[in-house]
C-alpha cells in the first residue's frame, strides 16, 4: 500500500455502510431480505452458497500462506516476489483456476549509495539499515533487503545548511517565509506526515532546496502512540519508512526511456533520503536558529528549531535506474451464464520487505477466497459471471502492476469488467470501505452477514457501534439509510479501475489503533512488517484474515450471481447533492478567507499581533476576486439523477415482487445499461492529468487530502482558472445527464409492458 | 499567584478590552473623548497629571527594585521575604505615604521529611532539590530554599503499587475504572495540569488512594514547549513546581488550631509530593499494566502505561505544622476630597523562591507607581479619593494575608472601599484583564493611553489586533462595544474583595507564551523564577513592568479622581444576558448527555465499539433525569437591569452635556448610589461554601474550570439539587432586581430636575 497521507484521519472520514436497527446489534443477526440484488429464491441459494464458502475458509491455511509468502523480501527485482508469483500462480492452479503470469518490463531506480552526514565538530552519519529484533527472526535477514531509501530518487551529491520545515507542504513553506528564511539553496528536513511522499522533494526543489530528508517522527507512529517493536507494535528509533516518488502517470511506461536517460522523475531533480526518529534526533538537535511554531514540534525529547544556519549536512545519493520484471498472477473462473462479464478481485504481492500486514495479509485472504470458491467450481457450483483474481506486482513502486495490465487489457476491460475489488494492508478490528457510492448497499448488505471475531456480532453492527459512540449523539446515522462510502483517492491497486475506466470499484479492508484510525500500519514500509509482528499485533491468530476472506468472497460472488448488479444509484445521487453543497462552500470560503486575511493585513493586524523578539513578519497578500462559480447546470442534473434513481428503485420494487418469470433477456438488458452508468461519469481526463477520467472524485491535487470530489471544477478553483472552472461544471454536469439516461435506460427494462 | 488550572487556555477565554477602531491599528492613538467619569475640563486635566506620573517613573528603580527584591528566597518564614516587607514599607514611607505593617499569625506546613522511592529491583529515590543552573548566580543558593513540595500535605509512610492516573479528575478515574482497575490502595501519580493542584489529592483520597505524586510533564512547561534553562525559558528535568494545598476557606484562622491538632486539611488525608519530570521519567517507566488511553500521554519520549501492578513505591512525607507571622505592608495616601473612600491596590510580595515572575515584578510596579504617585502628593496633586497600596504576604500558601486583612477590616471595607486592583505574575506581551463586568469601559480607556513597548501601538490597539488575528473573521470584535473582562476565579489576591465583599475589582497583567498563552509562567513556582531568567525571558529591559505601572497608576488614578465613578453597567447586563443563556444550555446538556450516553449503554454500542483486547469495558450509566430549571425571573430581572443600566447611561450623557455646573452633592449622591450596585449581588454564600456571596462568579466547584457563572444555581445544578436551583434562580434574581433599584437611584440623582 502506498499510503497517501497522514495516518490520523477524523473517524468521520473513514465512513462506511450498514443496514439493521440499533436495538438489534447485540443480537444475532437475522436476515430476512434477499441479498440486494438477488431475486425470490435466489438470494437464499445465494446464502446458502456463501456458507459453503466459509466451510471452505480453513485457517491452517492461512498461517500456512502467511508465514510463506513473508519468508523472504518481496519488492521488484527480489528473488522471493517473483517466488511467491509463482507460487500463487501454483495455488490458483491447484484450486481449479484457469492462471496466467503476465509479465511487465518497469523502471526501477533503487539507490546504490547513500549517505547522510552531519557536518562539523560533532559528525554523525544515518544508518540506512534496520538491526534485527529480538523474538522476530525474520528481522535478522539481510539477504536482499533493501535499504531505508526512497525509490526514484534523483542522483546528487550536495554540502549545505540544513533547515528544518515540519511536513514540507505549502502551508509550512509560507510560515518558514514569515520568519524571513528559507530554504534556498539547503538540504531540507521534514516528517513523513501530512501528504504523500513524493508530494515533498517536489515542494523542497520548487522552493529551491538542493535535497530533502524525510524522517519518521515518534509523535506520529513511534513512542507516542505505543510501546515499540518489539515490546509493542510501533516504530522504533531505527525503524525506516521506505517509499516510493514514483506515482500517478511519471512512470508511464512510454515515458519510462526517456526517464531513465535523465535519470530523474518529472520534476524531481533532487536527492532524496528517508531516516528513522533516532538518527533524525542527532540532526534535529543540531539546529540552530529560531524555535519551530508549536505545531512544527514533533515527538522527540526537546524543542526543535528551525536552523537554516550553522548546521551542515552532506546528502549523497546514486541509483541504478534499470528494467525489472513485474509479474502479474491473473487467474480466471469461467461464469456460467455470462462469460464475458467479468468480476475482478485484487491484492498486490510486492512488499519493501516482507510485508505482512501490507500487503500479504490481504494476498492471504484471496487465496483462502480462491480455494474455496475452485472447490465449489469444481463440484460444479460455478459463479453466473466471470472471476477474475489477480496478485499484482510492483504496487510499492507506483501501482505498476495493475497499471499496466489495465492498460495493455483497456479495451477489454472497457466491455468486459463489471466491477473491481480491491484489498491491501488489513489487520483486525473495524471493518473500513470506501468505493464508488453506488455500492453502499452491496457492501452494507455482506457487513450484516459476516460475524466479527472479536465480539461475535456482525461486522456492520459493529462498525455502527463505533460510529454511534463516535458521533456524540446517543445514536448512529439512519439505519434506514445505507451508511456512504468513502470516495476512492490514490495509493492501492484500484485506482485505475476507478479513475482510468470508470469501473465501479470496492477498497476494503479490517483494521484500528489506539485512536479508532483504521489506516494505520504501525510499522509501515518497515523491515518490521514481518509474520512475527503480525502474528503478535495485526492479527493474531488470523482471525480477521478469515472475516476478510468471507467479506471478500461475499462481495464477489454476490456480484458474480446477481439477477440485478448490486449498484444502488439513489445512493450516488445523495453523494452527489452533498459533493455539490461542499464544493460550492469551498468555492465561497477561498475567495472569503482571502478578503480576511487580506482585510487583516490593511487593518495591520498581523503587524501588531506578531511577537517580534521571535522574528515574526506579516505574510503576504492573497488573491481575493474569487468568482462564485455558477453550479446551477450541475444541480439540475444531480436532481434529474436523483430522480432517475428513485424511478429505478421503484422499477427494482416492484420487480422484485412480480420474481423472476420475466426471465433473462430483461435482465441482461437491464445489467447492460447498468454497467454503463457508471462510465458515463468518465471525462477526457483532468487538466494537467488526463490520466484520470472520473468527474466525481480524484485524488485530491492539494497536499494533504486524500481525495478531491468534483475534481474537474475543484482543480480549476484551486488553479484560479474560472473560464475552466464554468467550463467543467458544464461537462461534469452532462456527464450526470448522460448517466441519468443509461439509468432510465435500465429502468425501461424492468418495466412490465417493456419486458 | 496561585494558578488554579492547567496554562493552555483558548485565546477566547483570556478576554478583554479597547476601543477604538479598527483601522487607527498601527497609528498613534488620539484620545479626544476624556476619560469615562470625568466631566468637561476635568478630563484633560486627568490625563496631564496621568503623563507627569509617566515622568515620575525611572527605568533604573525598576531594575534595582527587582534585583534587591528577588535576591533570595521569599516564602513565609524566610528571612528575605520578612527584609522585603519592612524593605517595602521603607519605601513607601520615603515616597510619601502612611505606611503601616499589619502582621497576622498564620499555621503553616513545610515538610521536613520528603521520601519518594521506587522499590524493588532498581530503586530510586526521587529529589527534591534543583541543581544551579550556569549563569544564573541566584541559583546556586540553598540558604532558606524550600525543596519542591505541596505544603500542607498530611504526614504519611506508605508504601504501595503505583497508578498513573492522568491528570488525577474525575474524568480520569471513570476512564480508569473502564479498564477494570482502581487506585484503591496505591499511590496515584498525576500530571500538574488540568486543575488547581488541591483538588488531585482530595479526589485521590476520594477514590481510596494511599498517597499521591504530582509531576511536571514536559508536554505542558517543558521541551514541548521550548528550550529548558537556561537555554530557554521552559522547565528542565528538575525543576519542581511548588504549591499549596491550602485554598478556600480550609485556613481560616479561626480552624488553625484545629487544623494544627490534626495536622491535616480538611478532606487531605494522604501524604502528597511534587517531582519534576526527569524523576517522573523513571517512575513511569517503570510502570507495566496497560497502555494508557491517548489523551493520557505525555511528552516523555515513551509510551505511558497505567501500572497498578508491578512497580511498588514508597512515600512519606512528615511536615512541620506550626504558625508564622504574616506581613502586609499598608500603605495610604488620604484623598482631599473624600477621604473615606477608598481606592486599594495590591501584590503579594512572598513567593515560592525568588519569585522574579511570581509576584515580585508585580510588586516592581506597584514601588513605580507609589513613588511617582506620592512624589506628585508632595507637590501639592492629592487625589479626591483615599488611596490604599497594599503589599500582601502568605498568597502563595492560600491567599493568606489579604484574606486575613480584609477579614479584619471587614466593616470598615464594606463602608470605605469603592474598588479594588490586583496584580501578580506579569511579562512581557499583549495586556490581559479580568474583572467586574462594569469595569470594562475603564480598563479599556486606559488601555488606549498606554504605549506598548514592542510595537509602540497602544496595549489596547495591539490587544484588538491579536483578537482580529485569532477569530479568523478579518477583524476583531466590534470596536463601538468595550470588550468584555473575564470573570475573576481564584489565585490571587482579588478573592477576598470581589468573591466575599463585592468591592469591584479588577485583575490585570501582561503577558504571553508561544501559543498566545498569556497566563504562562514557563517555570512557575520553581528555584528558576529568578532575577536572571526573568530579565533573559521575562520581560528583558523590565519595559513591560514600565507598562504595567502605567496602566496601573492610570486605573488608581481615574478611579480616585473621577467625578462620577467609571463603572458602566450596560456592559455588566450585557454580560448577564449572555451567561443566563449559557447556563441555561448547560443544564439542557447536563440531561441531554446522559440520555445519549444511556442509549448508547442501552443499545449495547460501546460494548460492541470497545476494543477488548484492551481491556476497555462499558462505561457506568448516568442519572438523566434531569429538569430544565426555569429561568424567567432571572431574565425578567436582567432585562430590568439592562433597561436602568441605559437610563443611568442617558442620565450620564445628559448630565456630561450640561457639565460640572451641578457640583459636589449631586456627585456624592450619584456616586454613593453607584458603589452600592455591585454590593447588591451578594447573597448568603454559597451552598457548601458560605464564604463566597457572589451571586454572578465564583470560582468553579468542577475541577478544570477557572469561574463559574451564576454559581448559586449552577453549584445547585452540579449537585442534582433541582429544588436548591430554583431557590437560587429566585433569590440571584432578587440580587439583581435590588442593584437595579441602586442604580436606578444613581440615574435619579443625574436628573437635571433632582439635582
Amino acid at each position: 500500500m502506498i499510503r497517501s497521507f497522514h495516518p490520523s484521519r477524523s473517524i468521520a472520514a473513514t465512513a462506511i455502510l450498514l443496514l439493521t436497527a440499533i436495538t438489534a446489534w447485540a443480537q444475532e443477526s437475522t436476515q430476512v431480505s434477499p441479498p440486494y440484488g438477488f431475486i425470490g429464491a435466489h438470494g437464499e441459494q445465494q446464502r446458502a452458497l456463501e456458507r459453503r464458502v466459509d466451510a471452505g475458509i480453513e485457517s491452517a491455511d492461512l498461517d500456512g500462506w502467511l508465514k510463506r509468502l513473508t519468508s523472504a523480501p518481496n519488492h521488484i527485482g527480489s528473488i522471493h516476489n517473483k517466488e511467491n508469483a509463482d507460487y500463487i500462480a501454483s495455488q490458483f492452479r491447484q484450486f481449479g483456476w484457469d492462471t496466467r503470469v503476465e509479465t511487465f518490463r518497469v523502471l526501477v531506480a533503487y539507490p546504490d549509495r547513500q549517505k547522510f552526514e552531519l557536518l562539523g565538530e560533532h559528525p554523525y552519519a544515518a544508518n540506512f539499515t534496520e538491526p534485527a529484533v529480538e523474538g522476530d527472526p525474520d528481522t535478522t535477514q539481510r539477504k536482499d533487503v533493501l535499504p531505508g531509501m526512497e525509490a526514484y530518487s534523483a542522483d546528487g551529491d550536495v554540502s549545505a545548511p540544513l533547515i528544518y520545515v515540519n511536513q514540507g507542504l505549502t502551508a509550512d513553506y509560507d510560515e518558514l517565509a514569515r520568519t524571513g528564511l528559507d530554504v534556498k539553496g539547503k538540504i531540507v528536513l521534514v516528517r513523513s506526515s501530512g501528504a504523500g511522499r513524493w508530494v515533498k522533494p517536489r515542494l523542497a526543489e520548487k522552493h529551491g532546496a538542493v535535497g530533502i530528508v524525510i524522517f519518521s517522527d515518534p509523535g506520529e507512529d513511534g513512542y507516542v502512540k505505543g510501546d515499540v517493536y518489539p515490546q509493542g507494535a510501533w516504530r522504533t528509533p531505527r525503524t525506516i519508512q521506505r517509499g516510493t516518488l514514483g506515482i500517478d502517470d511519471t512512470l508511464d511506461a512510454r515515458a519510462g526511456a526517456r526517464i531513465q536517460a535523465q535519470k530523474k522523475l518529472p520534476g524531481q531533480s533532487i536527492p532524496v533520503v528517508t531516516i528513522g526518529y533516532g538518527d533524525a534526533e542527532v540532526f534535529l538537535r543540531a539546529l540552530g536558529g529560531p524555535q519551530v511554531p508549536s505545531r512544527w514540534q514533533g515527538g522527540l525529547p526537546f524543542a526543535y528549531h528551525i536552523g537554516g544556519s550553522g548546521a551542515r549536512a552532506h546528502l549523497a545519493v546514486t541509483s541504478d535506474w534499470h528494467w525489472e520484471t513485474l509479474y502479474n498472477v491473473i487467474a480466471t473462473l469461467r461464469g456460467s451464464d455470462e462469460p464475458d462479464q467479468w468480476v475482478l478481485r485484487g491484492v498486490h504481492h510486492d512488499a519493501w520487505v516482507f510485508g505482512a500486514w501490507d500487503p500479504l495479509a490481504g494476498t492471504t485472504a484471496m487465496l483462502a477466497e480462491a480455494k474455496a470458491i475452485g472447490e465449489l467450481y469444481r463440484q460444479g457450483v460455478k459463479p453466473r459471471r466471470t472471476l477474475v483474481f489477480a496478485s499484482w506486482d510492483g504496487e510499492e513502486l507506483g501501482i505498476l502492476g495493475s497499471r499496466a495490465w489495465t492498460d495493455k487489457h483497456a479495451d477489454e476491460l472497457r466491455r468486459k469488467a463489471v466491477f473491481y475489488l480491491n484489498n491491501d494492508t488489513t489487520s483486525r478490528g473495524f471493518l473500513s470501505a470506501a468505493g464508488a457510492p453506488a455500492l453502499a448497499r452491496l457492501i452494507g448488505g455482506v457487513a450484516a452477514d459476516v460475524r466479527d471475531p472479536e465480539t461475535g456480532a456482525s461486522v456492520e453492527n459493529r462498525l455502527r457501534a463505533k460510529l454511534a459512540v463516535a458521533s456524540g449523539e446517543g445514536k448512529g446515522p439512519d439505519p434506514a439509510n445505507d451508511l456512504p462510502l468513502s470516495p476512492l483517492g490514490t495509493g492501492s491497486d484500484f485506482v485505475a479501475f476507478t479513475h482510468h475506466l470508470g469501473i465501479p470499484s470496492l477498497h476494503v479492508r479490517y483494521g484500528y489503533d489506539r485512536d479508532g484510525d483504521e489506516q494505520s500500519v504501525p510499522v509501515y514500509h518497515s523491515l518490521y512488517d514481518s509474520y512475527t509482528h503480525y502474528q503478535r499485533f495485526g492479527d493474531p491468530g488470523l482471525k480477521y484474515i478469515d472475516a476478510l476472506a468471507k467479506t471478500d468472497a461475499r462481495v464477489v460472488l454476490r456480484v458474480a450471481n446477481a439477477d440485478l448488479l448490486p449498484w444502488r444509484y439513489t445512493d450516488q445521487a445523495n453523494v452527489l447533492g452533498k459533493d455539490i453543497d461542499a464544493l460550492q462552500a469551498y468555492n465561497r470560503k477561498l475567495g472569503e478567507q482571502a478578503r480576511k486575511h487580506n482585510a487583516l493585513l490593511d487593518s495591520h493586524a498581523y503587524a501588531l499581533a506578531a511577537v517580534s523578539w521571535r522574528g515574526q513578519t506579516e505574510p503576504g497578500r492573497l488573491e481575493d476576486d474569487v468568482p462564485v462559480i455558477d453550479l446551477s447546470a450541475l444541480r439540475d442534473a444531480q436532481r434529474r439523477f436523483a430522480d432517475s434513481a428513485q424511478a429505478y428503485d421503484r422499477a427494482y420494487a416492484s420487480y422484485e415482487d412480480t420474481g423472476t418469470s420475466a426471465g433473462t433477456k430483461t435482465l441482461r438488458r437491464a445489467n447492460d445499461a447498468l454497467r454503463q452508468v457508471e462510465p458515463a461519469l468518465l471525462g477526457e481526463g483532468l487538466s494537467g492529468r488526463p490520466w484520470y477520467r472520473h468527474l466525481l472524485a480524484a485524488p485530491s491535487l492539494k497536499e494533504g487530502y486524500e481525495v478531491s470530489t468534483l475534481p474537474a471544477i475543484r482543480d480549476a478553483l484551486d488553479q484560479r482558472k474560472w473560464s475552466d472552472a464554468r467550463t467543467a461544471v458544464t461537462r461534469t454536469a452532462q456527464a450526470v445527464e448522460e448517466a441519468s439516461r443509461r439509468l432510465a435506460a435500465a429502468t425501461d427494462a424492468l418495466r412490465p409492458d417493456t419486458r
